[in-house]
């Protein structure tokens, strides 16, 4: 990883999303806000820094910008399959939010539509048939590892997350 | 969330780890790098900007500085028990770069440390007992919500992510 932050697939995603204006416009697009101005009066945020940001997301391929109305013309901004994939880390992000920063009190609660329950996020291993915490994640190279070199670290009692 | 954008635990948690450094700060301690001059080496930062960021992970309680050395005195960065549970969010970062941004050869595989297995991350409903995907994710004001006005967005088949 030593001067290649590119061979690591975290700092790859947060070069398109590590922007705190970025994930905000993505929750959004979430909940449904997807126009220009909605967004904008939303968000508090600058037009043009707006602007840039739904630009890259739309490059990126993780926002279509989709036409709904023609006379006048009108657009909205939607997730696309590559976009909706982001929402494990929208979930994570915000119940780690709901467990430490909100006093006991979280203002949304996530639910299974189904049955309106709250639900879980955790870790499953389809070899052993059970959810596992945190601490039991272990790391091996995957088929795009860097070569590896003396100056990777190995200290620990295991790697966790690369 | 209209002009309250602390009314989010996904805003909330941003204020906190909504900086790129920090979260590759995290990655890293996750990996085991946690002393200061090898997050310098390894993350290529400058030292001001790298203390910036341990000291405000230190207060917001993610990290823990601990001496592990006394003659002469050395330190190192923990994460605490809140800054193990970033795992999921981190978790997901890399599968979503994994799947879109690494041309299908990951550079790490996670997996179950017991069997070695890649692991998998999902939602779980507690009272259906099964898993589902992110389009059957619903949502409901929580204790912390605030009043609604009819400034709050309606538009949509439903509200995902708040």
């Amino acid at each position: 990883m030593t001067g290649e932050p590119q061979a690591c697939s975290i700092a790859r995603s947060l070069e398109i999303i590590g922007d705190r204006w970025t994930i905000l416009i993505l929750r959004d697009a979430f909940r449904g806000i997807r126009r220009f101005d909605e967004l904008r009066r939303d968000l508090d945020i600058a037009r043009p820094v707006l602007a840039d940001r739904l630009r890259r997301l739309v490059d990126h391929g993780v926002l279509q910008k989709v036409q709904y109305q023609q006379h006048p013309p009108r657009s909205e901004y939607r997730l696309t399959p590559m976009g909706v994939e982001l929402s494990p880390a929208l979930v994570a992000l915000m119940r780690w939010g709901d467990k430490y920063l909100s006093d006991g009190a979280p203002p949304t609660v996530l639910v299974h539509e189904t049955c309106g329950n709250a639900l879980e996020q955790g870790f499953w291993c389809p070899h052993c048939r059970q959810t596992f915490s945190p601490a039991e994640i272990a790391s091996r190279p995957g088929p795009g590892a860097a070569v590896l070199t003396d100056e990777l670290p190995t200290r620990g009692p295991r790697a966790h997350i690369h």
